[in-house]
């Protein structure tokens, strides 16, 4: 991991310290995509069969997930796995519950009443990563607030062969509708439907390049369906003062860095001896784990960044913006009103990344990337959508009408004017 | 207007019926807007100016509007204008500020804490569109929710010359940077910077194609902007029972009609009576409208379509998804919980769209061409972003810590789990 001195740098080094790697789709990707988007609107199934057969080496006959299958996949969880996935569950689900909006209602002036109302998106995808290690976690953060929304049809889309746990976190969240295709075919099939695969409303989940690329394509078309939030390579900074446990931090760097080699880990601190201390503990640490290579390619990107003070340390943070921030510090909450830019914030010694990852009960689909700036942690509202409404009384109509003919007026819209006159016309007439 | 009834189609003709116009940007808009961005990106300022001359025949100074215009500005508008735009954005004041959410925070078990907090979107483009009739409303509108929000930069963006109605609304909001350029350089200024025009991170507000195209382009690249949602000609549908009043419906169909030639009308009702009233009632205003041309071009293209009963009206409406629902009945709220898509709805025989658009407090930025499956009703939301924090005692940690590295084990992913070991180890040790 490399060490810079904050002071010592110019700006110009210091923007480049902070500077996330470029990422941009390749041409070849963006093409093989719309190929692969091209062929399912117009093959349909044959088409994600014929996909599944060439990139996950799987002959399908049904695309759809049986009942009995799904049954004997649940039926094989050691029942440990699964008592940790209830519980996870029960957390998450506290948590986004307590999300829920009730209709708002507010009266501007006599006789005007407007509303806020929110109704669940109706169908949702949800693609859930298959590969060696499969992610029931990720089932649990895209189910349970499209239950509790109440999506009327909820599409989980997964590559086969689809894990075990992954059919077990779903049947948790009374998911039964599971197709084994995965890739840039899923997205597509998702975005416009198959003869097997409903067309749904909007595409949550994580996925690699093909899936990203993919869902960026489909959400611009017109006709096919909205996404949960632009993807990045996923990331931890850790702020952290003296007193910080080299061992703990040395962690949380490393559960981010065995993500994968993209993966970004930055630890900013003003103790130079921590810094150097968290170095050491990596060195020790990364040697014990399986994914020892992918988390060694990481650390070669990471970065320890050597502040003036803790002050110093959340403007840093503020300035990258990152996914996770985790804060070790003696009081970490009184850094929180000043923490501006983030996905999800760990305070204290004992609040790891992997317990907001599982089942602390937040939600572990954060934006990456710097898109902080703008977009949310996901949450229950991304299953929703809200509108608006009013209603107004004669009277209200009558005290509003000089304002709204003022300004349509202004505006050179006649009719706008004309639609409240005919009516206070016919007010005046009843009179 | 074209008058269909229903049941006498087939499905497939049913569905064209309420089939949008395709909407796709026309592969030269593509190409001159990437080019724009292009110019804009390597010349800044000298861009704006060059492509300012070019498009609206303006040679610019200077690009921001200076206090002393802003002045002379809002001391030109009428005393009359002053007093309706204040009572408009009261009232929009009221209703967005009843938006405002609170932390949240759950104790989801115990010594493990789940919070939700909001942050303003630090600095915000409002794209206000140009030409003959100014539109201030869209000022009060964009500018009320940032305002409340708290967002540190907002900078407005108009072709110019800028109307004083524009400067006056935004003066209403404590809006004080303004600059004096439009079109597909004036989103590529907001979303990459110039010497004049800082970077902003999302961008908001209605234009025409080149605009909304432009908005398109900068929210896919890297480093540009996000923007407030996807844009489509304007529409309502009104739904209506036999009792309602044809004046009053076909009043509120022109209203919608006048905005543009590509404005979508429909109009559903179970008396087939009503609906040749209004046909008459269209014919007989739309005579009147200073914008006549326009309204008669939108009406070639909206329809009438006669259906069974109120029930199957909310049916036909909830397929169609309008931007402005308008329900023209006796009891119109008892519709209310079965209305799924719409961008705002206007209940009753007293609530033209036209106090919606202006002064009831709602906003009229809204999700057209289907969006509303997805999309909300522009809000205080969306000038936020929300991220969560968990804070876990020490004893919430040993708590969670068999659920955190049973999953991990699951997943595959040691230095999650170990994590938690390091921490467990050392209150282990500790004791
Ligand atoms: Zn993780
Ligand atoms: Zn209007």
């Amino acid at each position: 991991m490399k060490k810079v001195i904050w002071s010592a740098l110019s700006a110009a080094e210091q923007q480049a310290v902070l500077l996330r790697p470029a990422m941009a789709a390749s041409e070849s990707i963006t093409d093989t995509v719309a190929h692969i988007i091209e062929q399912v609107t117009t093959e349909g199934d044959a088409a994600l069969k014929k996909l599944s057969a060439q990139f996950d080496k799987v002959e399908l006959n049904d695309i759809r997930l049986s009942s009995q299958a799904m049954k004997e996949a649940c039926d094989s969880i050691p029942a440990p796995l699964k008592t940790a996935l209830r519980e996870a569950f029960r957390n998450i689900r506290s948590f986004h519950a307590a999300q829920v909006s009730r209709p708002l209602s507010v009266e501007t002036q006599p006789g005007v009443v407007c509303e806020m109302h929110s109704r669940a998106i109706e169908a949702v995808g949800l693609y859930i990563p298959g590969g060696s290690a499969p992610l029931p976690s990720t089932v649990l953060m895209l189910g349970v607030p499209s239950e509790i929304a109440g999506c009327k049809r909820r599409v989980l889309v997964s590559p086969p062969p689809i894990a075990p746990e992954i059919v077990f976190a779903a049947s948790l969240c009374g998911i039964d509708e599971i197709y084994q295709v995965g890739g840039a075919q899923a997205v597509a099939a998702l975005a416009f439907g198959t003869e097997s695969v409903p067309k749904v409303d909007k595409i949550f989940g994580p996925g690699n390049s093909f899936v990203t690329e993919a869902k960026r394509q489909v959400s611009q078309a017109i006709g096919g369906a909205s996404i949960d939030m632009p993807a990045g390579p996923s990331e931890v900074m850790v702020i952290a003062d003296a007193r910080a446990n080299a061992d703990f931090i040395a962690a949380d760097l490393l559960s981010q860095a065995e993500h994968g080699p993209d993966s970004q880990v930055v630890v900013v601190t003003p103790s130079d001896k921590l810094a150097d201390e968290v170095n050491q503990a990596l060195t020790r640490q990364v040697a014990k784990l399986s994914r020892a290579d992918i988390a060694e390619k990481a650390l070669e990107n990471s970065i320890a960044i050597v502040c003036q003070d803790m002050a110093e340390a959340v403007v840093i943070s503020n300035i990258y913006g990152p996914e996770h921030l985790i804060v070790q510090t003696k009081n970490p909450r009184q850094y929180l009103n000043d923490i501006q830019h983030a996905g999800s914030v760990f305070l204290g010694d004992w609040t790891p990344e992997s317990v907001g990852d599982y089942a602390s009960g937040t939600n572990h689909v954060l934006p990456t990337y710097g898109y902080v700036r703008t977009y949310s942690s996901l949450s229950l509202m991304d299953f929703c959508k809200r509108f608006t409404v009013q209603e107004l009384s004669a009277d209200g109509l009558s005290g509003l009408a000089p304002v709204v003919t003022a300004i349509a007026d202004a505006e050179g819209l006649d009719a706008h004017a004309n639609a409240v006159h005919v009516r206070t016309q016919a007010l005046e007439g009843s009179k």
